[in-house]
């Protein structure tokens, strides 16, 4: 059965969440498997993914003012905030997206809902490197 | 390697939970395939899936209730609401579910727990129609 | 098309995470996939998944405070209570974060990053026995 994997690196600048839908998108082609899956898996535990809807960026603004508020940086009980106080927080909102995202393949393309978009989401303040692994299986 | 794709379609009426269990099942024995996962994806931003006890209604009666008050309509921050009140929590709690769910199969059998069920969450007032993806992959 | 399948068995003595990594990642070598996926499936709806930060432990201590604070154990509103106060809260818990985690594999490891560790996380505050299935697919 072909596997193609690949690990691409993405430059984040502040919490917030960045469209990957191309990049991805691009290795599902360059990968020549008609039908399957594509699993995107970010290699991080203070970065996540979501699928949300790319037309309107109010949508993803109002989705950030969501989970600053959700699990606030002030927390008084957390103890985990030697690398600052976005550190705890973006631990758990990992655990509350997701690590990983799968995706049907079908004539080689994503089979994504029209307004779907697979993101990023950046969950430290500071500028960070961010590894992504996409793996694509299935029949070619 | 044999990959089954096929996409359903379910009408939703309100918000709640809607168990799939049956649909998805009924196409992994269709696939033939012994061994390996289900991939069930829904092509949606305002509904979602969720694995969740399906033996007494009272447990998604009460998630819903959870829900409805973690991100309440109401909710006097949001931009994203030109589609109306429903509009921008349905978006975030589909970040704070799943998109996919991804079974392992033995046997020709998903491997589900004895009160594990699927479900469809829709997250809008008004009827939709939702379409989801179930990807069969591995051994035959 | 190699698939792998194995049904793990784990102890747990009440709430919190409990790393497995060790465990996945021995089937995964004896597996003997080169590179694929392994989906990592609990068979539960009052147990979970997450990938969090493994070296302190305190993060894993903060993650537990936050979702006994998010979904406490006292709400009013909650129906279904039969089997005791974490009954519907642990419901809740496993919607909020993953009945699977799918991890990419390379050269007969896993893609994990750096600190990231597979954890169970036990709902429940009586000792359970937790099933998980774990199914390593792909290239051999």
């Amino acid at each position: 059965m072909p596997v193609f994997t690949k690990e691409l690196e993405f430059e984040t600048h502040g919490k917030g969440t960045y469209e990957i839908s191309h990049e991805v998108e691009k290795l599902v082609s360059l990968s020549a498997i008609r039908s399957g899956t594509v699993t995107v898996f970010v290699k991080h535990t203070s970065a996540s993914l979501v699928l949300m809807e790319n037309a309107d960026p109010s949508a993803r603004h109002d989705l950030q003012a969501f989970f600053d508020r959700l699990v606030p940086e002030d927390t008084h009980y957390f103890t985990h905030t030697y690398e600052g106080a976005d550190d705890m927080p973006s631990h758990i909102r990992v655990a509350l997206t997701r690590s990983s995202e799968v995706i049907p393949i079908n004539e080689y393309r994503m089979m994504l809902g029209t307004w779907q978009g697979i993101f990023l989401f950046e969950h430290r303040s500071a500028p960070h490197s961010r590894r992504i692994v996409v793996t694509v299986m299935g029949d070619s």
